[in-house]
């Protein structure tokens, strides 16, 4: 047998589903150098998750895919809530904006996954040369604990397996159709089938031997790499099982291109999510399936559940509108369960992402959102931990920031999901019946959330606000130490903005070229903090002056530029600093601005993307962003994370706050 | 030698820029078999025609296209016009919008041709076999006139040559800022140069012949396709000299990101338009170029002319300001004329497009746009003959139509050329000078002609118009045929709309799923004709009584949709027919609407996508199409041509006369 090949990498990413390839996306932007590898030898699944959420496309559109994903995937407008009339006869009950109006510049759409993979491997293959290694599976893994506090060091080891065509291909693949339970939380997990086939067939493999600085365990639910690490979810499951069809329907009811929660009489319930290409997405819930046990939560059987079988129940509880297909792209069913993960990684050297530490029921469309979001939260803390620009320490927010929102998750999911199951409610004197009133407060309290817009992270070395760090994340500490150094927002300069929370999205214009643009455009993922100075009007002389004073200080060799960008590369490789001002555009010009905002190549002339204005464009609408972020007359500076969460708040006469704030994490570094 | 090799196609291509593409695309959306062959071995070219006009990009939009060229693109918003003061010193003058606000969902953008060729190629890769062949000649091209008008004929044929790598690479390839001049109308034309060689490499090439139905001369200002059939170019040039360069400015202008005319007190005029990249394209007007012979027309001595000259000049005009570059991308120069071809195809079977019928100077950003607009209007009406879908007649107004429009460019670039080129005025008496108000206004009213947007073909078989049908284009006889049978539009019933030209664009929703699409989005390029039904508010029993009679007439056996559709293919294959309403959109489903506008497929289900609503949406404006178009509260039934143009605007209650208009032209298909 030929000596097992070894190697060493930055960061390894197990499992290159929607979670596992953010984290390659950021890496790719950052310029880590990273491996990817998955068991499976193929990319693309029919069905699976689909729902895109606001802030997700939002993410996507940073990355540099967003228009396309919204260009592709169906655009869901409306709500419709259907129940029984008195007579139990099915009507539309109500109706609302399936997306909080005014929220994002994106609206929830739906996707098939297959198609969201391939715009995450087109953009990372676009600036990277990482590429998915597929049919390769990890199948030891050992932390030197002696080593984990070492920035320079490689502490983790993982020996991987490269598999055959055969062991790796699902048996699923040649026919989607066949056994929709492939895949759902019915089937049973495969790992150790493929596995076992690895081990009787060792000498046609290979096995080598990786050494990282990082590893991420995107691989599922039933993640390998949690068990390695000892780490657990904690939850419980529900008796709801529900069966999941994707068809083209032939139906006469008036609202399948909308999304619908339909509560029958006595029936159960369904919900309804219009897709691509023709297709529909129909939830049914499975009352009459039987369990294989008698204790809560024990797994339904499977044998009694098939499409037809789905169909069947979808007819009871949609009468007397009728409901049928010719085209079956895909099917599957559920048990509602609950679960989260103790912990999100081990010595900040091995995390989970995804559903290795968060599962769930998928009716909320929240599945995939949350799992991208875990690791766009991660990905440009381990990118900024392993270039050296940033400390250790803010690798602890990892799970501060995310398993808060994994354990709000799951409280809206159970609340959320006994209201879709329950039987609707006879009249008033029907207690054990569901309110459709209640249910419907309940989508609207939490369609912000869902939105995912509205996730605001506690505070920390990397979010500049008051309170206490640990009880505003999961528990941990990420506290930026003595309160007598904390760094505190004023967030009275901006009430429109939350610290902790994304920045909102306003059309701003280029003072160069008139040229409206999102707020977010300006923002792409890179892995770079910006630094915004809302100057307010700068034809005043008062707010010119201190604009000439931010200047000033952030130009000055005490300055976190200074400080903490490298000597040898591009000024702007780690801060990027715009002026947002409120002058009339045609009273100025971007001379009127100091240098720092406008700086000056020796081959490229002046830069002309910096400066913006909150005025009139031609075309489009004003974006009005001061109005509509509350921000003052005197103006404020507004520091944010290379995610677009607003970490700090501060005066305009406090320059000095901004340096003190990256202080905190910063590292020097040499001139 | 081996036997020539002999083959047929129906539509031969020759020349593959962006009128060629433009062809080729329309071929590959309608299933067309196609040749399209280019003598060139090699696609990109820095440089070139880059200005893309909004109809240019709704059109591009219509191919599946216009979102790539948009995002690529540089936006152009603001037109800036500088010229002397009293004291003869720069200043800016005036400013204004520089695409007129409220023309289009687009606004002029550059991108440089070779990002624009790339589109049309993939497009075209997507939905098709058709692929450029490159390093191929024509080198004859002979007529059969005696089966010119038999419709199944193959009359004209080519032989064509494949070119050795080397005859076919340009020079200038290699390095493009080396000489400028090349592919300059000042440049020798190298058709020859490459005939000239292949004769001398006889036995390395080969050669074959084809028979085509149709041929496009698509081969630019030396086009040897004109050559063949003896037509000619007809009018002037002047002594205007021009320079350009593409460079990445160091400047202290301070609009350097606009689009500027900017006119010196002596030193001569300059316009500026902003690129993508950081690129900005410099036209600087060279007042001291000596010309070759004493004559108007002559041409002027290359050997004066470098980057460095034009950049010398360019200092001297826009003087106090300065400029200089580091990166120079492509220059050239020309000289400015005006010249139109005296027609625009022999026997209908060969067309000209493009450079090869109309040159005029490259300001206006006018040369790509209007040829690819010319082959966006002969390639759906070669198509739909080569189908048998429409009679040979509709193949006349391709010239009644576009040469009217090259007529009108001449014209407006006539104009324009002289304004710009000439000296300002000092002061009111200074009557040999250009008076800035002139040349404002001159601008103003052709920024509407140069938008493209208001190109407005005459009446015709297929634009049912009042007046005389010569008259309206460029004297070719294309009327409707006597004046008793002519179907006349009925104009007031939507006075906001203009019988001839493109259909202007408003979003509407769907009723379906409340999605907003702008009505352009519903028209992409596929060869179809559409019938918009605008019934009015069809909770009124009135209007409600009269898009049934419309929805039986449309359905009846001696409708157009019945005589005119292959019995064959889907039911809209030639005819979509959609219904625009403005009732209440929660006040009715699409099952209010008649069968015809929902058609019920065994597989497929419901048609949901033919039902629109002019209402409130939820996150974008409400369109208010019936307000903007002034469409009566009667409601109006319009008929699209497949390139968006208007062909009819008739009542409600006359519903047959839409099979009137099309029984002009359109073919009886087999039952």
């Amino acid at each position: 047998m030929a000596p097992v090949k070894q190697s060493s990498v930055d960061v390894l990413i197990i499992g290159a589903g929607p979670a596992g390839l953010m984290m390659a996306a950021w890496m790719a932007k950052c310029g880590i150098s990273t491996r990817i590898v998955d068991k499976r030898s193929t990319k693309v699944f029919n069905g699976q998750a689909d729902g895109l959420q606001c802030r997700t496309l939002e993410i996507m559109d940073s990355l540099g895919f967003g228009h396309r994903a919204w260009r592709e995937s169906n655009h869901i407008l409306e709500f419709c809530m259907w129940n029984p009339d008195e007579a139990g006869l099915l009507r539309r009950g109500d109706r609302m904006a399936d997306t909080v109006p005014g929220l994002s510049r994106f609206q929830q759409a739906v996707l098939q996954q297959g198609r969201i993979e391939r715009f995450f491997l087109d953009e990372i293959e676009s600036c990277s040369d990482i590429r998915v290694e597929r049919a390769v599976m990890p199948t030891s893994l050992e932390i030197d604990e002696a080593a984990v506090d070492d920035p320079q060091a490689y502490p983790i080891t993982v020996a991987l397996r490269h598999l055959t065509e055969e062991e790796a291909t699902p048996a699923q693949v040649a026919s989607a159709t066949k056994d929709g339970l492939y895949r759902s939380n019915l089937a049973k997990d495969d790992t150790e089938d493929l596995l076992a086939a690895s081990k009787l067939n060792e000498k046609a493999n290979t096995e080598e031997v990786v050494r990282a600085k990082y590893v991420l365990g995107s691989d599922g639910a039933h993640s390998w790499t949690r068990k390695q690490i000892g780490l657990a979810l904690e939850g419980e499951s529900t008796d709801y099982i529900w069966g999941v069809l994707d068809i083209v329907p032939i139906t006469d009811f008036p609202d399948i291109r909308m999304r619908c929660a339909i509560h029958s009489a006595n029936a159960g319930s369904i919900m309804i999510i219009p897709r691509e290409n023709k297709l529909v997405r129909v939830y049914v819930q499975l009352t009459k399936t039987v369990k294989t046990g008698d204790e809560a939560g024990s797994r339904a059987d499977r044998s009694n559940i098939s499409p037809e079988s789905i169909l069947a129940e979808a007819q009871k509880i949609l009468a007397p509108y009728t409901i049928s297909y010719k085209t079956l792209d895909w099917w599957t069913a559920y048990q509602i369960g609950q679960r989260v993960g103790t912990q999100f990684s081990v010595h900040e050297r091995v995390f989970l992402a995804g559903d290795a530490v968060h599962t769930h029921s998928p009716k909320a469309g929240q599945g995939m959102n949350v799992s991208m979001q875990d690791t766009f939260n991660l990905g440009w803390k381990v990118a900024s931990v392993v270039k050296g620009q940033a400390n250790r320490s803010i690798l602890k927010t990892y799970q501060s920031e995310r398993r808060k929102v994994a354990q709000d998750l799951i409280a809206f999911d159970h609340k959320f999901s006994r209201l879709f199951s329950g039987r609707p409610a006879r009249d008033e004197t029907d207690t054990e019946g569901i309110k459709m009133s209640d249910f419907k407060s309940t989508l609207e309290d939490n369609n912000l959330f869902v939105s995912g817009t509205k996730v605001n992270y506690g505070a920390s070395t990397i979010v500049a606000k008051t309170g206490d760090a640990a009880a505003q994340g999961d528990g941990t500490d990420v506290s930026a130490g003595a309160e007598d150094v904390r760094l505190v927002s004023k967030e009275a300069l901006a009430p429109g903005l939350t610290v902790g929370m994304r920045i909102p999205s306003f059309k701003v214009l280029s003072q160069a070229d008139v040229r409206p643009w999102h707020l977010h455009e300006l923002l792409p993922s890179n892995g770079r903090w910006r630094v915004l100075v809302f100057p307010g009007n700068v034809q005043k002389p008062e707010q010119a002056a201190q604009l000439s004073a931010v200047a000033q200080d952030f130009d000055a060799s005490r300055s976190f530029v200074s400080r903490f960008t490298p000597a040898d590369g591009p000024v702007d490789a780690v801060f990027e600093i715009f002026a947002v001002h409120k002058a009339q555009r045609t009273a100025v010009t971007i001379f009127d601005f100091p240098p720092v905002f406008r700086r000056l190549s020796e081959t490229d002339g002046y830069d002309y993307d910096k400066i913006f204005v909150d005025d009139n464009s031609y075309h489009e609408e004003h974006g009005d962003i001061y109005k509509e972020c509350s921000i003052s007359e005197q103006g404020c500076i507004v520091v944010l994370r290379p995610d677009q969460h607003v970490s700090y708040i501060g005066p305009l006469n406090e320059p000095a706050a901004v340096t003190q704030f990256f202080s905190g994490f910063m590292i020097e570094q040499a001139k």
